[in-house]
């Protein structure tokens, strides 16, 4: 069954209702959690509570640059809303596409590109339907005509939006997002080494930056594979599992590294200008390459790509193709490109109108934080590559530093649902590789519906989470076993 | 009681004790909670849970930027930790002190002056003990061996760290806090202007360079009144309370403003270069004077002061003392200074050995927080002037542009309680400042122990933390009326 309100009431409806009939609730906003279980719930015999149809920004402020949204409003809506308003503000966007609701991804602590990257560090005034059916308002929003709600965060007394995200204790329905201002200039950095050990090293060049402020968004340093994974399909005639030496053939080939990197520069001519120096200066040394592109850049280089080719003989196109969602994206502008990469191993063409599910693409992601650290990045980097070979999947990872102390990897298991037994095998390379990298330290900053029970390590935490979901939900009716594996299999 | 654990263990043993014996539990950490209440607890017959001996630090890592402390280690002990190990890394410090404890003030969601000024912000991985008596770690930090504990905030599953800051949930006897490396150059600038509505134009004017990160710590933006106290006590002879005609002229003949500003200006010296560009540029028109300052400048403006005595007649060693502090707050190094302003109304001089609560020196804070626009921060100003003066106190106003969009404001109280009904007459004073200003939709951040009772006015948030509370802390032994009254009272 899926219910599909329209309103705050109705959702409060949905909710008593549940509680009366002893149903419970599995609340999705855009069912867009891709790589994570998407629209599937944890549990079985829950309705689905789609909130698509609570679309509305009910407010938005250019000059203390936020807007408040509902559950059903998505990036493509975001972005559309800013450019009719000729707004000087910019969002920030993931890689998952423009259907993505900006709450379902800020509760589920996902990230971007911009400076405004950390979503869940950058919004506040959560409104949330409790298992009870009431409304609560977090910071100082429920506080009569409170006027800082949606610039504070912490409000007063206890902080509850931490509560409200990766978890089943209430269903956002509103939330407020700040907005970053434009800057008056910005440029993107694109940088790549042939070196095996150049990751670690882009690491401790890159983090003084991180932490000191010249660098003040996410760098997305990718491998190889995630690299080629993004400009085409699974390359024809080739064996699978794609080789290393197959995968160094078409580095050298397309133009790209063994590692690559991406980050952008944000502020006046002169910060940006400084800030390319110290990039510049850093990375001395240790890049094959080192590119700094801005809009007029770009335009330049599309203009002049035919000429580029008689020169050199090399297609600019596709480089272009492949870096303006790139540049765009460090923009806060959000694309569907990167759902094209889910087609890897299809052996049909990707279709005009992309659908994963429909296409039955098969796709697990796996996001381990690590310390930002050359040692700690490359044992990471080591252990995935070695275990996703080892069960015939292409090593794809990508390593975002995404505060200034810590990067969140991101492994891809991008495989073919048709294939027989690979849905199995997808599964058990999973368990292996969490289960190497928790003997390791390194634990996921997001969980998969699969991988609810990984917090069941933690006893204390568990327990003291389970009373409090005894206490608010008793019916157990808000998407049971969601980060609270039911108290019985621990 | 005063029961003083030197160790998690004994900790745990008071919480079980208490459970036991159906006593409750008031702990602190230093006890230096100036103007909210210090060391007194929220209700009767509590035993005061004194943490201070618990004093470790218990790690330290330079490279990613972090030191983990335990509850007793105070601002003085971590400065001095950090100069004898020569430590590229700096502090953040408020200006409560050389005795407050780093972990009381963070969980109080204090602010301080550098870019690591808001304190919760920049700290994670807590370790608690709960009303159980169990040991509950926050973030990454319960999973086995977790290695981005330190470094991540958000952990996996429900962020619980707010649930432990301004609350009675549970022991706070260990958190990490990221400490930020010394920039290459840093500079302070100090602004003023004598007009009546600079107030609102600083704000209009910096707000834009909060936002995109040319400005990263809060400026802080001082009245009249709250100049003078930092200068001197009251000044004798002059009425009390010292009126709007005589604050002008101490103003005029010290060579302070209306309004007076400061804030520092952190990176390379290019970066600080270009910052300091764009403030002039945003100030420009707004101010009477405009100052920037840093080490060399006050090595010479100190070593020559004789000399500019001769020439100009003025003092300059008066205002050397003053922005000392000021300066040294805004690269983190905390100070003892600002408790010589509590002395403001006393009769005798301040001792060298300052001690507040011995000395009966009266002080209530209130700190309503306001959008950072200007018409906002007047509307403030106005209500709390109008108020204070009222009952016969100077209104001693500070607003701090804390985060990017909003703005803090601390109104102090300052009598001699030593003066038969001066503690009523401020408690009244206090209770209708908090009124008008909650009218108007101001609320504080933070709140004293005789205010707790202002969150009764969310009845819903008030039920779902009372379900919380009755859930982990059936006994009622933790802070019992902190953050959250008794039910009965609601």
């Amino acid at each position: 069954m899926i219910l599909r309100p329209d309103s705050l009431e109705q959702v409060q409806e949905c909710v008593r209702a549940a509680n009366r009939e002893g149903r419970a609730l599995y609340p999705i906003s855009s069912g867009k959690n891709r790589g994570y279980g998407s629209r599937v719930p944890t549990s079985d015999n829950c309705a689905l509570l789609d909130l698509s149809r609570m679309n509305r920004i009910v407010d938005f402020n250019e000059k203390l640059g936020y807007v408040t949204v509902e559950p059903g409003v998505t990036q493509r809506q975001l972005c559309a809303f800013l450019a009719e308003r000729k707004s000087g503000l910019w969002m920030d966007a993931t890689g998952a596409g423009l259907d993505c609701s900006i709450i379902g991804n800020t509760v589920e602590r996902g990230f971007g590109h911009t400076p405004y990257g950390d979503h869940f560090s950058n919004a506040c005034g959560l409104e949330v339907v409790l298992a009870n059916g009431e409304i609560l308002q977090t910071g100082f929003a429920g506080l009569p005509g409170a006027r800082a709600a949606e610039v504070y965060r912490w409000g007063v007394g206890p902080s509850l939006d931490g509560l409200f995200s990766q978890s089943n204790f209430g269903i956002v329905t509103r939330m407020t997002v700040w907005l970053m201002p434009a800057p008056e200039h910005y440029q993107a950095f694109l940088f790549q080494s042939s070196e095996e050990d150049s990751l670690s090293r882009f690491v401790e060049r890159l983090r003084p930056l991180r932490m000191n402020g010249t660098l003040r968004s996410a760098v997305h340093i990718a491998n190889d594979y995630k690299v080629l994974n993004g400009m085409q399909q699974f390359p024809e005639g080739e064996a699978e599992p794609l080789s290393a030496a197959a995968i160094t053939g078409y580095a050298g080939k397309l133009g790209f590294g063994r590692w690559n990197g991406s980050g952008g520069l944000y502020g006046t001519r002169r910060q940006v200008a400084e800030a390319r120096r110290l990039v510049r200066l850093a990375l001395s040394g240790s890049v094959t390459k080192l590119q700094f592109l801005d809009e007029r850049m770009l335009r330049i280089a599309a203009r002049f790509k035919t000429q580029y080719r008689w020169f050199t003989g090399l297609d600019l196109t596709r480089t272009l193709e492949l870096v303006r969602p790139v540049f765009g994206l460090m923009k806060g502008v959000p694309t569907d490109q990167p759902m094209a990469s889910v087609y890897w191993r299809k052996k049909t063409p990707i279709p005009r109108d992309p659908d994963p599910e429909r296409d039955r693409c098969g796709l697990m992601w796996f996001a381990p934080v690590a310390p930002s650290d050359g040692e700690s990045v490359r044992q990471l980097a080591d252990i995935a590559e070695h275990t996703l070979r080892e069960f015939g999947f292409e090593p794809m990872i990508s390593m975002t530093m995404i505060t200034e102390r810590s990067v969140a990897s991101v492994i891809s298991i991008t495989y073919d649902r048709e294939v027989e037994g690979e849905d199995d095998k997808a599964m058990n390379c999973f368990v292996q590789l969490r289960s190497r990298l928790a003997v390791k330290g390194y634990y996921p900053y997001r969980l998969g519906i699969q991988d609810m029970d990984l917090l069941d390590a933690d006893p204390v935490r568990k327990a003291f989470l389970s009373a409090i979901r005894k206490a608010t939900d008793p019916g157990n009716v808000l998407a049971p076993g969601r980060y609270l594996t039911p108290d019985s299999k621990a």
